[in-house]
């Protein structure tokens, strides 16, 4: 039995609140239960350095967590001077998982980045954050071709979504919130395209080892729940 | 005439949403028109180290702001590896303002962190944070009450809220939102008590010196505008 | 009864030393009684990114503590690896009050800093920072003045000058040493222009809040004191 | 064809050097072809904060490269101030994979701390990293068991070594060099224990998404690479 | 010729201004010619961690140079968030130059710092420096003997000065100013003690290697002068 | 007697092994005994902003220890975000007494960095360092001479190589290690070029201050010393 009580293959509630923000040029509130984040696109019409003059554009992406996000009151990373690496590692995660859907040429020479700033945490922040990235994204290329500047469907190619599974009380589960996170065994983030083709694949054993007979089911209960998210944004945006 | 329409004395709405986030002990996201803030209270048993032993307690605040909370995209600080300068003078104005209405012994030796966070900004950011951060605090007594750890009467001596003047287009104003204050010749920050003692004034001139006619008749404003913001702060606690 | 002995409304012994420095285009040894900064205003001729092809120039200032010019030894800030706080909002208000004062576009595409370096400190380090800082900006244009390169009148408006006053024993007193600092209800810092426009006021309750007759009796003092900093700065170039 | 000219089920050449280091209490300079990185193990009495008077110790572990470890020169991260997010993940990564075969209890209230230091790159430097600690992890836990400290085999549980597959010219091939890996479109690393279990699967779509056949050919190859691995490890020590 | 037109054995006007701080336990302003350096020495009732409970106490210095000391301006550590090469060598060797003649026991568990700002810099701030930070390390002692702590005699075995010496065109010359340092040759330290023992020489070629017979000029071009130096002291404490 | 049972006048084993790295332009681990640092070179076709245009190169270096190089884990620099006082004195002596043997016009408008990386420490680090960061940079520049770039003659003047000198147990000894170098009461540090030329100085009176006579007896050892360094660089690229 799992502490919120949904099934084995249960996700939380999801929704997403698009136009979220006044300012950015796409944005979405995505909520999975009670994690909350979000997501703002931020059109700059310059690149990195290392793109100048190459004809293709950058899509990237910061991470953050609101100090009282969590449970515990967590120092503020300005405060602290520098980004830990879990904040690191979860902001190059959704930028590579994001530029697996874009064509950089169809872009220009331009760069988007995707702010996902969790609001409130309970499991699930980083899978949650690409969800809701992807349309914020979507929204801020629908604004640019208001404006003729890219045609969205030259420039997003696919969906993209992303789910956590793990292991709980030797159980198999979807959609793991903090009660379960904390306590699970194995512990795996998937990031998926909307035609299903594997983007990102996090596998961690957190306590014993895991089988390769384990990892399939994780990646099965995945399959079902990615596409079921993919499903939601295209009834967003519909 | 003001961008918005508003009469030279109107304020923007100012709304109040308790509880906003589900795990600080007090919260509150509070709105003065497209500018809304979150202020979560966060309660530590322990006091910094200067006042260890002392019998007193400590409020403190932080303040950030999301990255694009603003019309352009700014530079996250915890990216950038340190807070700005406006980041450090706001956030030890709202720490002052709040300790002016707190009885730090009655307190006892714990610490009460009050982060505010810009979701997103329209000017006034640093007002609508101290009226805000003000709910968040007393939730957090009201908290603290209901486990016997103190009386928020005798911690919480009166109100305090917040409110900016300015001279727009030769016409004193209240409650200066971004166009206006971009452009205004004079900005003052008025915080008070709901007593009506004056806590903290900073006034500015952007462009030429104001003479004291001009700073009295702001202050005017000032007066009644916080006494309405006290009136509605009641009311969300009633 | 003052610790010092003076009067309510009498300011310590105020000197100013031109060209203390060898090297800076303009410098001043600053003295309100014990409080001594040295202020040194240097030419660059660029401009801060933002004012590039404009047409005008900046003013802008740095303020720094000596580690033992107060009673206990003070971390290095060089050392802590960062300006705190207070560092920062001072060098602000330095910079925005001299800034009242200065035609940026008759100052053209360059920029002078102000360096103001407390060798002493007994309270009141920022009004004399401020108050000696005119002179030495004062100073360095009169250099550029001689190499044909701007007219001082015309770059520099007015006078600024600054001075702090405050509640100290139920008493309104001006220019507070560091004891009465420590000890004051009240402190506000005013800073006027020689005409008498209001450039900044910054008021704090260190206590209890204050009223508005109270801050009316401040402003009275230091309009005065404020007054006889001018006549002083005019006496020095004079 | 590889440009190596290794078949795709080939590894490169793997060797370990025991007691590289006059110091530490284990060490093993690890070569995967033209990949070298030298670990060491340092023992110290003493745990992080939050282990203190658990019982439990801690098994952590630091990545780095020196600045010309590659074909151009890296800025030095300790003249940077900083060390990276790949360099935060990588050396997560290690520390996790080790602690998936380490009984933290019966390792008592001690922390070792593995250094993973990048002589030469020529890709694979986080799987030779994982590889290579085993063994300085291994020999520090024997220096330990010399002095009555720790019983190795109650403390080390089972064998850990990583190796990394991908998709190259349309080919699943094994342990990439750096000339595969600028140029594989799938990549994919994986840490398995000696008896075969699971302990991190990363895997990541560099172009096009990847398939859940092509990612279990990917699996099937590490098996049998890292069972190599563990049998190299086994011998080294024998 | 020397662009001063001194001989080359010739100082230039050395002063001392003792108890030039208001705050400090002990200060000098020390002046070779137009460097002016204001030593102040802070006692503190601890020493470093790793001298606890050792009996013995710890001598330390900071450097630091205020940015318009300078002919150009020089961007300030603080704001640059680190102190620069320059300035390490610089405090570590004043240290280490003021510890060659304190006995750390007598002194007992406590730690003096001194802080050497330079106030304005022209050539061999680290000279002046050290000879006037034992001015102020002195006189600290001596604050410190009239409360009984130390005897200063037991603590301070010797008088400790340095001077420059240089190969400026083709001429050995003591005590170069900024146009003989910027243009020397050779550029050499010497900190010597009031009996004639060496504490720490530093000789670089600027340009050409030096040969020994060059050296040893030098070495007695400063033994003279620092001789000159220590009477200065004597003069000074007499 | 020296704990290693060397003569006075005895050096360590000293070897250079060239081309130990496949990236770099040119590379050398160089042993003193146990003491093991790579030095390599990497070229790059700029020069630092200050000599754009000049038509000057640059010769730099930086330095830098593994944590555990040492008998006591070293906290890594990267990990604690700067480089120590020590680093920066060492990597600026080794860019001072590379460049004193470099024509840097003849080098054209390209920058050398040498990093020098200690692999393990015994003592002598800085001087190892410099003896084998010449063989590198030697290296570099017949790399750059085989692609016509620069004549290794015009460029590279002389030799350069490093040794330590001491008083250790009352005797002048050459080549201190770890054991000598903590216990000695003088330790010099001597940089010479091939034609006997000096190009660096560095002594310090760990405890008592020495002598002028102590001094010349070091000296003596050091450049008999050096002179076998230099024969045997040359043999090394003989």
């Amino acid at each position: 039995m799992r502490p919120s009580g949904r099934k084995t293959d249960q996700m939380r509630k999801v929704s997403f609140e698009r136009n979220f923000s006044k300012h950015a040029e796409g944005s979405c509130l995505v909520k999975f239960g009670d994690t909350h984040v979000l997501c703002t696109a931020s059109l700059e019409e310059k690149t990195p350095p290392w793109l100048r003059n190459s004809g293709k554009g950058w899509v990237t992406a910061e991470y953050g967590m609101l100090p009282r996000a969590t449970g515990e009151r967590m120092k503020r990373e300005a405060a602290a001077g520098k980004q830990g690496g879990r904040t690191q590692e979860i902001q190059r995660l959704i930028g590579r998982s994001l530029r697996a859907v874009v064509d950089l040429e169809a872009l220009g020479e331009r760069q988007i980045t995707i702010d996902c700033d969790v609001i409130q945490a309970d499991g699930g922040t980083r899978t949650a954050s690409i969800t809701g990235a992807w349309l914020a994204l979507h929204d801020c290329l629908r604004w640019m071709e208001g404006r003729n500047m890219v045609k969205v469907e030259r420039v997003l190619r696919d969906h993209v979504a992303a789910i956590s599974c793990g292991v709980f009380a030797n159980q198999p589960v979807i959609d793991l919130d903090y009660l379960e996170d904390s306590a699970a065994e194995t512990d795996a983030n998937f990031v998926m395209t909307g035609s299903g083709g594997i983007v990102e694949i996090q596998g961690t054993a957190e306590g014993a080892p895991f089988s390769e007979e384990q990892f399939a089911t994780l990646m099965g209960l995945a399959k079902v729940g990615i596409s079921e998210l993919v499903t939601l944004q295209k009834q967003a945006i519909g």
